[in-house]
């Protein structure tokens, strides 16, 4: 496995779904950052089960415990490792998804991949749970940020057919954490809330997707021709289990369009420079362009479902039925919301650090 | 800049557009492999202008020369240093875009990353033109894949609004290469052209988006929870200019579905364990499933069109116009497709290799 | 800073002297190896304060405490946490060092690194106390390269003018322990501790140096030009606090000889292939020859001793005179000499599943 | 293999002995810096071979072409490309060492590390003419070390028996050229070119070790606990052919020294922070201490001798005798100064950009 990522704010992760805890090692935090605790565990509030009635009814406390690099309430320059503790569960019930894999999970990759190995407890290594560790590490991120003015914003955009009209930002930080769905419109949350509802009902569970934006980014940012913004996003994001695309500004609307209307176009705002448009996302040639940054991230359905499904036994090959137990999440775009902000604020300040303008400020700070 | 990726598998690119020349050193290429050079000089020509009617007449021969790594006939062990030589290019028409940045290009970004001393003629490091040296790297990944059964396949899929049916594998081997757009379906093709040639006409360009699979990939494969497939893929691919999403197996779509349609579920098949369905691109908690893997890649319509855009001076912050010079592709889809190949090709084959598969594949070739 | 080392056996050390613990995560490691957790603290015990009359008399009692990556005793593939918690320490009496360094210590340069926000009770995260996690690491690393025949072992060769004759590798097997310096030679090791016991008397400490053997290493490992072995190994060796140089073979002696004496030559001695002598380390071109590799690393006195010694106060830039309180160790070299294995162990380990020996093995362990 | 080192300051080597060119590509030269081309021929003609009676009389041009990287006389923070290109050379005599490998060389360890298909012409990738590489590398970094006054000294201190008495960094700087052994001692240069000559007369070669200062380097640089500045200079230094032991400060010889004499105390010397000492290299923890920084590098002599050697046969498993042919460097140690020289500053370079310093010093150079 390989459980590290970013160059110069570095996290590794660690922990089980029901092993004894979750958790993270940040490497490369600048010391000197006073850091807010409480805010760390607030994100952490934001991911955790059990929120609201579309969210899976398992209760976990998820309290933040720092093992290390923080001293006298500031950051050392050492590593600093957090943890959440998992409560005693029930794994007995894991015991029959060990030989006849979940539709949609990892069981049967991870089986081949680890030669059977695996802790397939609740899934282990590849379950969400292990996304607190990211939460985590994205929570000092946006403090860091935050030194330099950047904001980190993230809202449900879609799910099932229901997409949002667009948004200003002032509506997006005022709305977001209004609704269980977090989506920035009122009307718009309660129709994804009841195609949630009655997803769930039906032992289903449905889909959706998150647009994330960066505020305050300056010019300049990225590391081309391979550490692009856009790839080291890419890259960090899909480590979050059911993800599976990317998009950057207008993305996959991109190939409908000509290049007259694709192409962005830089004008004077006063004694700014702006574009008129964002089809690019902000990102040219892997390089902020110090608009803010916009992306796309969908999610498939939770692969988590009441119903009976079609399987294999792996002991006996032959074709089989599974029904997964427990209580599961019916869409899981509402806590992936805080998920994909940490994730994001994370590699953004990686790349801030990495064109050495926070270590400057850090400096300063002392 | 970063312009080195991968792990056991690892290409550095270098090189600008109107330099001397455009190359690739591939580093971590097992000893042992008798490396067809014709193949790779193929695959240079896929990629090359001056194909067709719907790529830019510009013509340029792109030949192969191998600066190290290869005794009599095969790989060393050691890095393979690949070039192809610029030709005497007339670079003044780009002192205009010096200060005036070309909509949709990475001359404002790179112009603030760089403080002004980035070579722009031609868009330096950030043409489209350094994509040959991911050629040469994927050209020598595929031959690698190839002692292990493994293919990768590219198509257009997408151009405007015109979209291709299901083909079928037998379908993407025999007709990609038969129409100057690379899609592997005549009559889609031909009206894929019909739109690019109108574009064309009326100085403008067009987006599309590019199908590959990967066949006779193994079970296990991959590396997470950070260097999955999916990221490494995505990560990698966003390093090609243009290119804007990225989808695995139903990618968008998802949003839509719910988790009974959306889960593909195994079964046997005979022998083998197969899934019913692609949704997930066979690829679970970033690790293969051994079916075939498959994803999708957007690009914007290409930035350079013959039309006056407007812009900004950088050296007198006012408004102002532009009109870029040259022959241009009105798309870059049919071009980027063995550039896509190329780039899965050589992450496929790093994350082959860091699973032992491979080394091991070579040492009993001697 | 960067906590982080390794490629395929890669692990993030983190905790401070008198934080809440000291840990490492170990990520790499192939899934099936049933660890012996009592070894692991075995291990640390050898490492332990509080041993004999020549090292501190502080007692800690460092057990170990593994967060993550077994199951069912087996490693799972995932990442491997192991911790030993810090005691309740009295960490007033570094208030003075923090303005006034200790000679010979991290003091003033981690002051001047992490603009004075470092964590420097105890030396903080340049305490030698954080070697705990190394040899965690490296207990793991031991067990798996057991698997394919390897075996690490080191012992002290020098302390002060003390230097042990030539010993076979049975003595060291059989010595080494046997006595509270890790000398495997009963007059040496004699001498040695009565050289440390008067630099104690004296309120001083004693360097010494370290030789350590790799057996049953295969041929044809190691990564050159830049991942040698020789190069692997000192990077990661440098990491323990008061090492100042590495040698292999002959080491610096080298510079005294004819190459008619100091080429190895090869013979065949039975149906191996061995060499004459041991100039270079067994490590030609930074890859193994299949001959026991050697090294030897020296280390400085330990810079804590009780004398009133010379230093500034960094409030007023004065000279001032700082003592050092606390019970300190006369000589670090036998408390590092499992510290040395277990780095030298976790590199080796590195290297040869970069080589895809291991996984190979593991997999069929099954 | 490994070919590419450094984190901000990134350089990959390739190229073989007998290949078409020794080349290097440098990644992360910030822009800005007006390249002196001519100081990049210069370090390389240092390390040319044929300069004098004690290296070898092979002449060999050696003349830099640059690939990439450079426009308008400034580095564009794109990747700077530098070969030299290799002579035709003579390689039929190598077809003896194929199987025959020459004592001390890499022949056999490389044998099997490439399963046979290494480039063995000429020692191929495990030649010293690779240093050539290193050397370009170098001398970019030295020119941007330059920019904030650090400087990068070395020079030979020990041929044989013979060992320099101690000089001033002034005498260093104006006799270390003044020779053909590079030692900046007159009568202790006389004396190392007789030991040279008479080994050479011999059929015999002889080893020596370098020292190398670092002068004006900030306090504060480094990354510890796994990126210390011994870390990264031993690993890269152990890329240089035939280099054995690395030592700091008094290295080796601290094993005999108690505590009250190596703890190197700080002091005030007017408005700066001094040490009384230099046992430990002005390296603390890992980091720079601000005073300079002192290394030692041991080769051993030069395996490539004249006499008659015992070795075998890979074909019949026999012992068998060779004679390696050719003109060979009876002592390497004079031409490995520039490239001890320029792996240091290389490393140094990486460490500075690392800590966010140059980076900042490039962009007010605009």
């Amino acid at each position: 496995m390989s459980n590290s990522i970013g160059t110069a704010y570095r996290w590794t992760s660690f922990g089980e779904s029901h092993g004894k805890c979750i958790g993270v090692v940040v490497d490369g935090c600048p010391a000197g950052l006073m850091l807010d605790v409480n805010q760390v565990q607030q994100e952490l509030n934001r991911r955790r089960p059990g929120q609201s009635t579309i969210s899976t009814t398992r209760s976990e406390e998820d309290r933040l415990e720092i093992l290390s690099g923080i001293y006298a309430g500031y950051t050392t320059g050492a590593p600093i490792t957090m943890i959440i503790w998992n409560r005693d569960q029930d794994s007995s019930k894991y015991d029959e998804i060990r030989w006849t894999p979940r539709p949609g999970h990892a069981d049967y990759s991870a089986y081949r991949r680890f030669a059977g190995f695996n802790d397939y407890r609740g899934g282990g290594r590849f379950s969400g749970r292990i996304t607190a560790g990211f939460v985590m590490a994205g929570a000092v991120a946006k403090q860091l940020l935050a030194k330099i003015g950047v904001e980190v914003l993230a809202y449900t955009c879609k799910v099932g057919g229901i997409e949002i009209p667009p948004v200003t930002v002032e509506e997006i930080r005022r709305l977001t954490e209004s609704n269980s769905i977090r989506c920035p419109h009122k009307e718009t949350a309660e129709k994804m809330i009841m195609v949630i509802e009655n997803a769930k009902i039906e032992e289903d569970s449905i889909g959706g997707s998150i647009n994330c934006i960066v505020l305050g980014l300056p010019a300049g940012i990225g590391q081309p021709v391979f550490d692009t913004l856009e790839g080291d996003l890419a890259k960090a994001l899909f480590s979050i289990p059911a993800l599976k695309a990317i998009e950057f500004g207008s993305g996959k609307d991109l190939c409908k369009l000509r290049g007259s209307e694709s192409n962005d176009y830089y004008k004077i705002d006063g004694k700014k420079i702006i574009t008129n448009s964002n089809n690019a996302g902000r990102i040219n040639g892997g390089i902020s362009n110090g608009m803010p940054l916009t992306l796309n991230a969908t999610f498939k359905p939770t692969p988590s479902i009441s119903q009976t499904q079609n399987t294999i036994d792996l002991r006996t090959y032959e074709n089989t039925k599974i029904k997964v137990e427990g209580r599961h999440d019916p869409c899981i775009v509402s806590r992936a919301v805080p998920v994909v902000e940490a994730v994001t604020a994370s590699v953004i300040a990686d790349h801030v650090l990495r064109c050495g303008i926070l270590s400057q400020v850090m400096e300063k700070s002392q």
